[in-house]
C-alpha cells in the first residue's frame, strides 16, 4: 500500500504549510477588509465634521452596541460570541481613534477595576484619565475635559456604590452606557505562608459568603474573619504568618502576595455594573434600558403608585433603590432602571403617569444594554 | 440652481447611512474571515497534537513576528502600522486561545508595567500569573507551570535589571521573544496640593534629568530631590503639601494623586524593555537578535579578543554589559545581544571563534526582534 508508506510527519507537516499559507491568504484580506472600514470611518467623520464642525459627535453607542450584538448574532464559532464581538470592539476603537482619540476619565485608586471597565467598554484605543473621586469623573465630564466617564455603580462585594447614585440627583450628566465586569476571588498569602498552616482567612465579609463552600471543603479549620474591604485583607494578611485572604487578582500584586488558588468564588457570576456616563442623549439601539431618579412624597401608598404605571404598562423595571433626599424635606428618592427607551410609546405612557404622582421625575439616560 | 436647493444636511444624512451600510457590509465580511482563520487554527492545532501529543507546541513566536511584520508592510492605510500590527495581535491572541490558552508568568508587584508588556506581547487573550520576584518568574517557567515568563531587562530610568541577566547564568530557561513599552513621566502630587506653590519635586534620578528642560521652563524654583524610584518619589508626596513628583500613570493611581501636568520628558522616546521566556529554541523568523553570555579571563586585551569575531563575521553587535562572574574566580562574564540568529552561517563562524578564547559560551537564545 503506498499510503502506509508515506511518514505520517511528512503529509502533516504538507497540511501544517498548506493551513499556513491559508491563513496567511486570510489575514491579507482581513488587513484590506479592516483598511477599507476605517475610511468609512474617516469619511463619516468628515461628513459629520462638515455637517456641523463643533458638535460633530463621533462616538455613538447606540451604533456601536448594535454593530456588537450583530456580530454576536451572526458568529459562525468557532470563536465564542464574546471573543468575536472583543475583536470588533478593539477594531472600532482602533478607527475611532483615527478620527479623534476618545478621552475618558474613571475613578482611580482603589478602582483599577474601573479601568479595565473603561478599556472593556471603548476597546484600548480610549486615553483614559485616572480621577481621584466620583464627582471629579462627573465634573471632568460636565468641563468637557473628556467626553465621557466610567464610574462604578453596583458591586457584588460592596453592593451599590451610593457615591455615584447621589451624584446624579444633582448632576446634569447623563448615563450613556453601563458595562459589567466578572470579578473572581482568590486565596492569596505571603510567600512565606504554608498552605496548611492557615489558621485565619480575611476578607470582605461578602466576599467570606460567597466563597463558604470553598472554605468549608479546603479550609474547615481555618478562622473566617471580616473586614472593611479585600483590600483591607490583602493588606493585613502581607504582615501574618499563619493567614491568607480572598480577594481579586489587584490585590495579590499591590499587595506582593501570592495566589494559592484561584477563583474560589462558589458562583461564577460575580459581577461588578458601571456606568459610562457624558453629555450626549443616546438613540434607540434596540435593546436599551433606561435609569430615573424619582422624588415621591412619604405618604401612604407612594412606593404602590410609583410602581403601578410600570405594570399598566408593561413596562419591566430591573433595578429599584432607594435613598434618603439629599434636601431632608420628608421626601424618599427612588433610583429605578428599567427595559426600554425614553422613546418607546409605553415607556413615555408609563412616564407621564409617574410625573403625576411624583414630586419629580428625572431621567439620567436611555442607553444600550450592555453587550459584553 | 437644482443642487444648492438640497440641503447639505439632507445629503449628508444619505451619504452617512450609505457609510453605515458600507461598513456592515465590511464587518459581515471580516466576521466569516476571522472565523476562517480560527478554524485554520484549530486545525494546526489537530494536527499537531496528533503528530506529537506530548510535546506540541502551539504558540510559535517566529511564526507570529513574520505575520506581524507582513501585515506592516503591507498596511495600505490610513490606520498606522503599528494600530494594524496590534489588531492582528489580538486576534492571533483569540485564535490561539481556542488551541490552548497561553499562560503567562510575570514580575509582578512593581512591575505592573511588566503585566502591560505581557499582554502587548501576547494579546488580551492571555492568562497573565504574577510573580513576586524574578527568579521565581524563571522557575515557574522551568517547572512548566506557565509556558513563558517575562521579566524586565533594560529600563531607561532604571538601568539594566541586573537580577534578571543573574538568573540567566544559572538558569536553562531561553530567551523566545523581547518587547518594548513606551513609558512617559508625569508630574503629579496629592489633591491638595497647589500648582503654584510646589516647592519640592521628588523622582529618581534618571527621571529627573530626563525632565529637566521642562523643570527649568516651568519650575525653576523647585528643589529637586533624588530618591530610589519612582514609585517612592510618588509614596512621599501623599504626605506632603509642597511637593509633587515625577512617576508614571500607575503611581498616581496607586497613591492617589493628581497628574498635574502629562509627559513632561524631554525625549519622547523613554522605554523599558522586557524579555519573553521559555523553554523552546525558536526559529529564523529573517528578523532576528540573540543574546549570549560570555565569561573571559581577566587578562590583557580579553576584551577585545572578545569583540574582534564580531567585527571580523560582520555580525552586528546591539548591547554590551559587563558583569562580574557570581563564581568570582578572577573572570567577567559579558552580557551580549547581536542582530542574526546562530542558524545564520556568519553568526556560527563568529560563535566559533569566540569559543577559542572564552572559558565559556553560552546562548540565551535567538529570537524575533520586537515588532510592536
Amino acid at each position: 500500500m503506498s499510503e502506509s508508506n508515506q511518514t505520517p510527519s511528512k503529509a502533516d507537516e504538507t497540511e501544517l504549510l498548506q493551513l499556513r499559507q491559508e491563513i496567511d491568504q486570510l489575514d491579507q484580506e482581513i488587513l484590506n477588509l479592516i483598511s477599507r472600514r476605517a475610511q468609512c470611518a474617516l469619511r463619516v467623520a468628515e461628513v459629520k465634521m462638515k455637517a456641523d464642525p463643533g458638535q460633530a459627535v463621533f462616538y455613538r453607542p447606540e451604533r456601536e452596541a448594535q454593530v456588537l450584538s450583530r456580530v454576536m448574532e451572526r458568529n459562525p464559532g468557532p470563536l465564542g460570541n464574546e471573543d468575536m464581538a472583543r475583536l470588533f470592539r478593539e477594531i472600532m476603537s482602533a478607527c475611532l481613534a483615527l478620527e479623534r482619540p476618545l478621552e475618558v476619565a474613571y475613578l482611580g485608586p482603589e478602582g483599577t477595576f474601573t479601568q479595565q471597565a473603561a478599556k472593556k467598554h471603548f476597546g484600548q484605543w480610549v486615553k483614559t484619565k485616572p480621577m481621584p473621586a466620583i464627582d471629579e469623573v462627573f465634573r471632568e465630564v460636565d468641563a468637557g475635559a473628556v467626553q465621557y466617564g466610567v464610574v462604578p455603580i453596583e458591586n457584588s462585594t460592596e453592593g451599590v456604590v451610593n457615591h455615584t447614585l447621589d451624584t446624579f440627583i444633582t448632576s446634569n450628566i447623563k448615563i450613556v452606557g453601563e458595562v459589567e465586569l466578572r470579578i473572581h476571588h482568590h486565596l492569596m498569602a505571603g510567600p512565606n505562608t504554608n498552605r496548611d498552616k492557615i489558621t485565619r482567612v480575611y476578607s470582605h465579609q461578602q466576599s467570606l459568603a460567597q466563597c463558604r463552600k470553598w472554605l468549608d471543603a479546603h479550609m474547615p479549620q481555618a478562622e473566617r474573619i471580616a473586614v472593611n474591604s479585600n483590600a483591607e485583607a490583602a493588606r493585613r494578611v502581607q504582615g501574618e504568618w499563619n493567614s491568607a485572604a480572598i480577594a481579586g487578582e489587584m490585590a495579590s500584586e499591590l499587595y506582593d502576595l501570592e495566589i494559592i488558588e484561584t477563583k474560589i468564588e462558589d458562583s461564577p457570576d460575580n459581577s461588578t455594573r458601571f456606568l459610562i456616563i457624558g453629555a450626549q442623549e443616546v438613540d434607540t439601539s434596540g435593546a436599551d434600558k433606561t435609569s430615573l431618579v424619582v422624588s415621591m412624597r412619604n405618604e401612604p401608598g407612594a412606593l404602590y403608585h410609583l410602581l403601578k404605571p410600570f405594570n399598566d404598562f408593561g413596562v419591566d423595571m430591573t433595578r429599584l433603590e432607594s435613598r434618603p433626599s439629599p434636601s431632608g424635606n420628608w421626601t424618599y428618592v427612588f433610583f429605578i432602571d428599567f427595559v426600554g427607551h425614553t422613546r418607546d410609546a409605553n415607556v413615555q405612557e408609563a412616564l407621564s403617569a409617574i410625573r403625576k404622582t411624583a414630586v419629580e421625575v428625572k431621567v439620567l439616560g436611555s442607553y444600550p444594554k450592555g453587550v459584553l
